[in-house]
């Protein structure tokens, strides 16, 4: 693994992690009355384009930064849609 | 421009964009009272890392997002220290 790859995972870790506490509380509360349904659609399809972008660009980092957030968003955004 | 790289691109404008319109209001409004200090700077310093990533490893959509992002992400942080 080169530092570059390297640099990517430090940058996966530092993105992904301040996005999951605040995710676990939306799924664990069910309450998404701050979400707005069409800006978290247009960042969960965002997230789906990036994960098809780095496993096609062969890019560790983007692919299990993006795996990582695209389960969580899909959950949160299956729940607004739910109990909106 | 090949295909993936646009892939990259659409993938760059649905997370850059779904974060910007939050962005602008946090940083008209400057209530940052919702936002977690360590967290934030974990998400700012995660954007720096993939900005550096993208430059790195030549990927323009990773550079482009990142950039607009990083701009933003630290003014608000800027906003968090000053009027916590």
């Amino acid at each position: 693994m080169n530092y570059i790859t390297i640099i990517g995972l430090i940058a996966a870790f530092g993105t992904t992690a301040s996005f999951i506490p605040q995710a676990i509380k939306t799924i664990q509360t069910k309450n998404t009355s701050g979400i707005s349904l069409g800006m978290y659609a247009l960042f969960t399809f965002g997230t789906l384009c990036w994960l098809i972008y780095g496993i096609l660009s062969h890019s560790l980092p983007v692919t299990i930064a993006n795996a990582i957030t695209l389960l969580f968003s899909s959950i949160i955004l299956i729940y607004k849609i739910r109990y909106k």
